[in-house]
């Protein structure tokens, strides 16, 4: 089985420039855990509100899941043939990680322990108390950081991406027994590329920003 | 003024890992328009939703409307310092451009001019018709997928960013007179770093991946 443990030679504006969403990729190709945790280590770098991390990720690696996910997800080859595909999920609940997450940095001596646990409590009950599509949308922004940041880092070690919201949400939900917990954000097959991804347009850049007025 | 048009000679990966919030920028520095349109535009190379680029970009760089923003924004002082504020929105009638887009693809020589045509009419049926609250969502991954981009753009061109999410979002459509239309997704200044940004930590990565099955 061959492997890759080779990072790109591209600069990260190259990355940014070059990476395709890529439909084809090597069949039976795996990508070895460690460097598949690499990359998920990286992408998990992202900001994220308060720092609370609000993605999680469903590595779907089994050919089995992957058979069972491909109907899911509108029969497209790509769901089959990639090495794994990563569902993107975000957590509506992150603030249950506030302690956990405060007190190491506190122990790594990234802050003082009191505003630490000034930083737990307020965490706790703000977002708590976050009317639900709030805390969906909070989740949703959270875990899109973390798999743009995927994307790229996954090219950066020689692989590539699609990021698919063609899939029957609910039924995945049910397929895969996620708790409600979760929102689905999309599902990113990742594999190595057996073809190069179509070139794409964009829209001027004049069309999509001000500059200090909307006009 | 000071300017910098050096790119950091960090690779992707060490561009993920260095990236952190940055809260101190250097007061009264100016980011030349052509780099924060290079930096944008290397932005909107993000993969969006049938290509739709749910993107908008208001950037913010008088100081009268920096100064206005601030008390929106809880009276943090990046937003004041940074050389601008990008003010990330998600647009909900992407649809819109579906045409543009398209036509310009088939122009390109990126897809037949059939298979633009039926794109269009598909793609113009199916957003249009999305409940508020999908098109809301669909509008906030594509901007925070271009948010990321963004982020790593800018530390890739010697720049600095800060996420934020603490903002009053009612008052800040209001005050700029943002229409309906775009969901403000967050506010991003971006300048010259006076200030390094304070490490954070992450949950282990084991605690936020699932291999095959939810446990």
């Amino acid at each position: 089985m061959p492997t890759s443990t080779i990072e790109r030679s591209e600069t990260a504006v190259e990355i940014i420039r070059n990476r395709r969403s890529v439909r084809s990729f090597v069949p039976h190709f795996t990508i070895p855990h460690e460097e598949l945790k690499e990359i998920l280590e990286l992408a998990t770098q992202a900001p994220s509100s308060s720092n609370l991390q609000h993605w999680r990720f469903l590595v779907i690696d089994s050919p089995e899941l992957k058979e069972k996910l491909l109907p899911i997800a509108n029969n497209q080859q790509q769901v089959a043939q990639a090495s794994a595909v990563i569902a993107i999920l975000g957590d509506k609940e992150g603030y249950r990680n506030a302690e956990t997450i405060y007190s190491s940095a506190a122990r790594a001596g990234y802050m003082p322990e009191d505003t630490a646990k000034l930083f737990i409590s307020r965490t706790v009950s703000n977002y708590s108390a976050l009317p639900p599509e709030k805390a969906r949308e909070v989740a949703v922004v959270d875990a899109s950081l973390a798999a743009m940041q995927l994307m790229l880092a996954a090219r950066a070690k020689g692989y590539d991406t699609v990021p698919m919201g063609g899939y029957d949400s609910s039924k995945f939900m049910e397929a895969f027994g996620i708790p409600d917990r979760y929102v689905p954000v999309m599902l990113l097959p990742i594999g190595k590329a057996a073809k190069p991804g179509h070139p794409t347009v964009r829209l001027p850049l004049d069309e999509v920003t001000f500059w200090n007025r909307i006009s």
